[in-house]
C-alpha cells in the first residue's frame, strides 16, 4: 500500500478513537456488536418473500433442506432476491430522477428553478422528437421536455427514449433479448410481480427480467437524471476543487450536504451566498459560511460549482466527528439512519429533508419543488445560529485534503479532447479523438470505476489499487460517485498523476491537459459513462461489447450499485464486482451471472475481490478485446 | 372441530400418504426438512437491503446488536421489510389487472377478448368522466378506457379514479393523512425508493408510504382488475357450482387451471368447449374434457361460468397427487415452483404460460394477448394427448365435494337484496334493503373473510371457525380467495348453511335466498368488498370507519394479503390477521400498526391467531360501533 493509503487510515483511526473518547458509536462500533454474518443471507439462499417462511435451504445439493416450503430451490430463491435487488436499486435512481424532472416542470424564468443550458435542452428535445424544439420559448419548451419525460416513468406503450442512443447492434441485441425497457415505473413493478410468491421460478428468465428492469434504470431513470439535471444546473465544466476531511474549516460555519439530489444542494448552494445569511454568520464570530459535500450531492457540486467534498460514504460519520459541523443536511440514499444518534454527541444539528426519506432522531424541514428556497434559507439559519453552539474542546478536523480536477461531463471530455486534435486536418467536437487513442494503441482501454465503500473491503483501497494498476497499464479510468472520491482524496484526479501512468496514457494526458482517471459526477452519472462509450462505438461503427472497456466497483454495498452493474452488462461490458452479491448460495445462478449471460448481451459479471487480480483479469479483458478488433 | 374439518384432514392425511408410496415429495416434506424457522427473519429485524449486510439486530433492547452497520435500528429494519411486502403484493395485483386492461385494449367484434357487459363499459367510462360514454361505438370506447385504464399505473399527476367511490369523509381522511395513491407503479417505485439503504429510517412514515403504496392496490389495481374483467367476461351471476378434490372426473380429461389471471383460463374454457377437441378426448377412450379450477383462477371461473373448483392454496400439490390431472396449466402467483417436479411423479403436464411467471421443469407455452385461443388450444390437446398416459394404479380421487353458490358481484348482491324489498313501497337496485337489515340489528354487522392458506395454521381451520363463530352471531361474512374455497368445501355457500345461522341472519338468508356466506371472487375481488361497504356507508351517510364492518385474513401467507390489510385499514376496517407479518421483532412497529394508525384511518390491524378469540373480537369491535352509531 501507499503512503497515501496509510495516511488515509491513520486519520479514520484517529477519528474513532476520538469518537470513542467523545461517547459516540460509529459503524465500527456496530459491525464488531453484529458478530458473524449470516450465511444463508450472504448465500442469497433465505427467503422471505411469503409468510410461510422465513425458508432457508441449504448451499449444498447433498445436504440439509433443498428447497423451501413452496417448493422454490437455492436457484430460484437467490434469482428472486437478485431481481429484488435490482428493483430496489433502479428505483431509488429513477425515482431521484422522477425529481429533477419535476423542477424542471417548475422552472421559470423568474423562480428558484431555471434552465440554465438551454442549448442542451433542445438538443434533448430535437432527440426525443419535440417539433420545434429549436425555436419554441425556452420555459414551454423545458415544460413539454418535462412532461414527456414523466411519461418515461409510465408510459403504457413503447421502450425508453434515450436507447435510440445506442450503436444500432446494441439496439438489435435488446431487441432480440426481450431486455429493451419499457416505462421504468413498470418494469419495476412487473419484476416486483415476477419475484411474488408463485410466479416466476426458472432462474434464467429471473436474470433477464433483472436485466430489463436495470436498463429502465441506466438508459432510463439515471440518464433522464443526468442530463435533466444538466439542462437546469449546468453541464459540468473542468474546474479545481479539493476533497477530503480538511476541507471543514473551523473557522466557518460548516454545513455539510449529504446524498444525492441536486435540487435540494443547489437550493443550499443559492441561499449560502445570501450577503444577509453571511453576515448573520459573521455577526455569530464566524469568518463565513462553508458548504461541502458528502457522497454524490458533493458529486453534483464539485462538478458544477467546485463545491469541495468533506470525503465519501465510509467518512460520513467522521465529518460529524470532527465536532465541526454546524448541520448535516440530507435529502435521499445513503445515509446513515445513525447520524442523527451521532450529531447528538456534538452540536450538530441533523435535518432531513425528503418526504421520501424522512430520517427520525431530530430536525425535518420538507423540501418541496414549488418553494424550495424556504427550506434551503431555513437549513442556512439553523447552521449559522448553531455555531456558537461548538464544543471548541471536541472540534479536531484532520488537516488533509487533496486537489482535485472535476467536472468531466461528456461535453466537457469532448472539449479536452479537442485539445489533442490537428484543427488543420480534423474535426473537433467529437470522440474521434479518443477513438484514435485507442486503436493506436496508445491508450489500451478505458475503465469505468464506480460505486460506494463497503465495511467488507478496507475502505478506498480497492477503489485506488485498481485505478493505479489500471492507469499504470495505459487504461484510463473515468470514474463515478465514492469511487470518484476514493480517487479524489488519492490525489489521482490531478494533473500530476500522469507521473503514474504508463506511458501512453502519460502523453495522452499532457496532450489534453487532463488527469488519468476523469471525475465524471454521481452515480446516477454513470449514464454519462454508457453516452460517452456510445459515441465511441457509433464514431467507429462497432458495438459497445467489441470495445476494450469495462466497468467495475471494487466496493459497492448498495442495490443501486447491483443495478448498474446489471445495465452495465446489459450494455455489452464486463463489470467487475469487489464484493460478491447475495448470490454465491446458488452455482446455477452465479454460473448465469458469469457465463450465460455472455450469449445475451456479449458481457458479463466478474466477481473478483482482489483489485491487483482484478486488474490483471481487465487489462486481459481488454487485451483480448483489442486483439478481436485486430488493433 | 366438526366432523367436516375431520373429513378434511382424513382426506388430506390419506393423499400425503399416498404421495409417499407414489415418491413424490410434498410441503410438508419440505417444511419437515427446513426444521427451525430463523427468528431473526420471523421477526422482521434481518436486513439484506445492501451488501454491508446482512445484518440481524437483536429483539431485545437490552442485550445483543441494536442496529445495522448503518445505524438502522429494529423498528426502522421492521418497517422497511413490512413496506417491501407491501410493494410486491400491490406489483402483484396491479401487474395482474395491466394484464387485463390490456386484453381489453386488444378487445374487438371478432376477436376472443369481447366486451361481454356493454352496460358496464358504459357505466365505468361515464364514471371516469369520458365524454358521450352512453353512446360511443362499444369497441371505440372499451379502446379509450382501456387507455384511460393504463394511465392509472402511469400517470404523472393526479391520484386513482376509483378513490372519489369513497364517501366524502374517506377521502377527506385520505388528503389529509397523504395516504390518497397517485400513479400505482409510481407508489410502488417510491416506497422501494424510500426503503433503499439510506433513505427512510422513520417507522411512522414507512408505515404511511406502505399505507399509500397498498392504496393503489386496493382503489387501483385490484379495483381495475375487478371491473375490467366483469366488463370482459361478465358480471358474476349467482350459480350453483361444486368444490373440492371430488370435481376432478376420472373418466375425463382434467385440466386443472391455476393462478390468478381470467385472460388465460378464459380462453381455456372457450377452447374446451371445442367440438373438434372433445372429440378428440372421446378417440382417447375419456368421456369429454373436465375443466376444474384451483385457486383464484377457480373463482374467476366458478363465479362466471360455475367451472368447479378443485381446492385452494394448500390443495394444489394433492389434485396432482390424485393421479388424474392431465394438464396443470398455470399463470401467475401462489402456484409452487415444486408443481413440475411433483408432476413427473406421475403422468401430469405442468404448463406454465406467462412471461412473468415462467417455472422451470417442464412445458412452457407462451400465453399472449394478440393470439390467445392458440395457447389454450395447445393446452387442451396437450392434455387430451396425455389422458393415454395415465397410471390406473396411480388414480385416487377422493369422493369428497360440497355444493355451492357463487356469483355474489355486488350487482348480483344488490339484485338479491331486491328480493326483500317490500317494491310497493322502496326503491329496488340499492343497498339500501342491507343497511336497514343492520341498522335494524337483524344483521348485527359483516366480515370480509379472505386470503390464503399457510402452514402454520392447520388449513382452513382458522377460516371455517371464524366463519361458523360470526354467521352463529348473526354476522353477514363475504368471502374470496382461498377462504372463499374453504367456505365452499366446509358447506357454507350453501342455502341449508342458514341452520349454522343465529335467528336474524337466519331470517334474512330464508328472505334474500341466499346463503349467509357469500362468495364474491378471487383476490383481487376484494375490491368487490370495498365497493360495497362504500355503498352502504354512502346510502347511510356515514363513514366506512363507523360502519359495524370488518375485515380478517385468518390463514394468509402471500405479501398481496399484506397489501390487502393495509389497504382495508386505511379504507376504515380493522382488520384481524391470524398469522403474524414479519414484524413482531419491533415493539414500536406493532404498536403503529395495531394503535397509531388508527388515529390516521380510524382503523387498525389486529393479531389473533386463535379464530375463537378472533371471532369474540370481532364482535366487540361489532357491538362497540353499533353503540357509536346508536343502533
Amino acid at each position: 500500500m501507499s503512503n497515501e493509503l496509510l495516511e488515509f487510515d491513520v486519520i479514520a483511526e484517529a477519528l474513532i478513537e476520538k469518537a470513542q473518547k467523545d461517547g459516540a458509536e460509529t459503524m465500527w462500533d456496530r459491525k464488531a456488536a453484529l458478530k458473524t454474518q449470516c450465511g444463508f443471507g450472504e448465500g442469497g439462499i433465505c427467503c422471505r418473500i411469503c409468510v410461510m417462511g422465513p425458508c432457508r435451504v441449504s448451499p449444498s445439493p447433498d445436504k440439509g433442506a433443498q428447497r423451501g416450503i413452496c417448493g422454490a430451490d437455492r436457484d430460484t430463491i437467490v434469482a428472486r432476491n437478485f431481481a429484488r435487488m435490482c428493483c430496489g436499486g433502479t428505483s431509488a435512481h429513477s425515482d431521484h430522477a422522477r425529481d429533477i424532472v419535476h423542477a424542471m416542470y417548475h422552472s421559470s424564468e423568474d423562480g428558484p428553478f431555471k434552465i440554465r443550458e438551454e442549448g442542451k435542452l433542445r438538443k434533448i428535445a430535437a432527440e426525443w422528437g419535440i417539433e420545434e424544439a429549436d425555436t419554441k420559448e425556452t420555459y414551454a419548451l423545458a415544460h413539454e421536455l418535462a412532461e414527456m419525460a414523466l411519461m418515461e416513468f409510465g408510459k403504457p406503450f413503447g421502450t425508453q427514449n434515450f436507447l435510440k442512443r445506442a450503436p444500432k447492434s446494441r439496439q438489435e441485441i435488446w431487441e432480440r433479448e426481450n431486455i429493451a425497457p419499457r416505462a421504468i415505473d413498470q418494469e419495476v413493478v412487473t419484476l416486483m410481480h415476477s419475484t411474488h410468491m408463485g410466479c416466476a421460478s426458472d432462474p434464467e428468465s429471473i436474470l433477464r427480467r433483472s436485466l430489463r428492469t436495470s436498463m429502465s434504470d441506466g438508459w432510463g431513470g439515471s440518464m433522464i437524471g443526468t442530463e435533466f439535471s444538466d439542462i437546469m444546473y449546468g453541464v459540468p465544466k473542468e474546474r479545481a476543487s479539493e476533497s477530503n476531511l480538511g476541507v471543514i474549516d473551523p473557522e466557518q460555519v460548516n454545513i455539510m450536504l449529504h446524498g444525492h439530489d441536486p435540487n435540494l444542494a443547489e437550493m443550499i448552494a443559492v441561499a449560502s451566498k445570501n450577503p444577509e445569511l453571511i453576515e448573520m454568520a459573521k455577526e455569530q464570530g464566524a469568518k463565513g459560511i462553508n458548504v461541502v459535500g458528502m457522497c454524490c450531492t458533493g458529486n453534483e457540486m464539485t462538478m458544477r460549482h467546485g463545491i469541495k467534498i468533506a470525503g465519501n460514504f465510509y467518512q460520513q460519520e467522521m465529518a460529524i466527528i470532527t465536532g465541526a459541523v454546524e448541520v448535516a443536511v440530507v435529502d435521499v440514499q445513503c445515509i446513515f439512519p445513525a447520524l442523527p444518534k451521532l450529531a447528538k454527541s456534538y452540536h450538530t444539528r441533523f435535518i432531513s429533508t425528503s418526504p421520501k426519506a424522512k430520517i427520525a432522531g431530530d430536525m425535518y424541514i420538507e423540501f418541496n419543488e414549488e418553494d424550495p428556497l424556504s427550506c434551503a434559507e431555513e437549513v442556512i439559519k439553523t447552521a449559522v445560529m448553531n455555531f456558537k453552539n461548538r464544543d471548541a474542546s471536541k472540534v479536531d478536523v484532520p488537516e488533509l485534503k487533496a486537489e482535485t480536477i472535476v467536472g468531466y461531463s461528456v461535453e466537457t471530455t469532448i472539449g479536452a479532447l479537442d485539445r489533442v486534435v490537428n484543427s488543420q486536418t480534423d474535426v473537433t467536437g467529437t470522440v474521434k479523438p479518443l477513438g484514435d487513442l485507442v486503436w493506436a494503441g496508445v491508450l489500451r482501454g478505458a475503465a469505468g470505476i464506480v460505486g460506494c465503500n463497503n465495511p467488507k473491503v478496507e475502505h478506498d483501497y480497492a477503489h485506488i489499487t485498481l485505478m493505479k494498476e489500471l492507469i499504470k497499464n495505459d487504461v484510463i479510468c473515468v470514474v463515478t460517485g465514492c469511487a470518484a472520491q476514493a480517487a479524489a482524496k488519492a490525489g489521482l484526479l490531478k494533473l500530476e498523476a500522469k507521473e503514474l501512468c504508463g506511458r501512453g496514457l502519460k502523453e495522452a494526458c499532457e496532450r489534453a491537459n487532463i488527469p488519468p482517471v476523469l471525475h465524471m459526477g454521481s452515480c446516477v452519472d454513470i449514464s454519462r459513462i454508457l453516452h460517452l462509450v456510445t459515441l465511441v462505438a457509433n464514431e467507429r461503427g462497432v458495438d459497445i461489447a467489441e470495445l476494450p472497456v469495462v466497468g467495475a466497483a471494487p466496493e459497492y454495498m448498495s442495490e443501486k450499485a447491483v443495478a448498474i452493474a446489471s445495465y452495465v452488462v446489459s450494455s455489452g461490458l464486463n463489470t467487475y464486482l469487489g464484493v460478491m452479491p447475495y448470490v454465491s448460495g446458488s452455482e446455477n445462478f452465479m454460473k448465469l451471472m458469469t457465463e450465460g449471460v455472455k450469449e445475451w448481451t456479449g458481457a458479463a459479471y466478474v466477481f473478483e475481490s482482489d483489485p491487483i487480480k482484478a486488474a490483471e483479469l481487465i487489462m486481459a479483458d481488454i487485451e483480448d478485446k483489442r486483439t478481436k478488433l485486430g488493433i
